[in-house]
């Protein structure tokens, strides 16, 4: 239980990344390291101006998903911005955004909201996930 | 071998379910144990009055794939839900609901088909995941 | 790190095969074995005559995600299937048709490109990818 998990977000979404941060939340409370690596549409929620931004739901979701997203967020459910930010502070967990990503949609680091540690390549990803194993969200 | 293959289902689509169906069963198959952990839309189509419900496809399928998902199934194909009522038959597949989307989507135990075991949090499926692999579908 | 990775390809869209090709590509220049499992309209999209195609973007890149993509695209950037084939120079790397979907698509071991090594089921599948990590896309 050593090895850290490894969570290559790829979806924008909220609903996918509220998943995202409540498994990543779920293993720092055991104590479990966690990497975060940001690749596209995820990578573009994490800018500075947008993290608290409505990023939407997977098309699935539908009205009645809307709906009930919508009631729990007026009762003032945290944010997966939030979530992240409380499972760092447990820490052992790491956000790093993906070097390629960041060329593709034009990133400076400087446009990335705080709680992004840095920014890496695919190789450095793997060398960090070790032995431990890769989830794509 | 002996650790537990771990699903997490978050998409709620007939054709992802499927897939995530068939890694079931073809694991339980070979006599490994699996967990299957149910959030947002998969676990609002793991409703007892839903299951057996068009869910729809992933929104890049389009009309060619809808017509062959189609086909098959009026050729009288297994649906999701029966194939994995017969990968528990193996044994070893173990389904719970996330309760963190339980409560968003205001779902009561007894609203769900009776092929889910039970609900449990996020930090339940960890320690029931152990060292075994993490896939989130 | 002997373990092999394997991935799992569901979606069909231009973005999800990047960032599986790309993750193809890191682990194999690690020198780590690759296993592909194509499904679904991942495999729809390894069709000979379709895999120079368009297959679009998921939902959620919109307008701005688009005018991205595209203006990379006409920098010359490598697409999936180039980078997937660099990646196999390379060695290690072994892709994989999922029968189940073969059948579902209609499609022949003759339609698909070069780039596939063969036809196999899940079974095959999971005692090919050993003790070895199972990735979803």
């Amino acid at each position: 239980m050593d090895d850290p998990i490894n969570l290559v977000l790829f979806s924008g979404t909220d609903d996918k990344l509220q998943a995202a941060a409540v498994l990543t939340a779920g293993a720092a409370a055991l104590g479990r390291p966690v990497n975060v690596f940001l690749q596209y549409w995820a990578l573009d929620a994490f800018r500075r101006d947008r993290i608290d931004r409505d990023h939407g739901l997977a098309p699935e979701a539908g009205p009645e998903g809307l709906a009930h997203v919508t009631a729990l967020r007026t009762a003032g459910q945290a944010t997966w911005a939030d979530t992240l930010r409380q499972a760092k502070d447990l820490g052992g967990v790491d956000i790093q955004a993906c070097s390629l990503s960041m060329d593709l949609l034009g990133i400076a680091e400087s446009d990335l909201d705080p709680i992004v540690d840095g920014v890496e390549g695919v190789t450095s990803f793997y060398l960090n996930a070790g032995a431990g194993q890769v989830v794509f969200i």
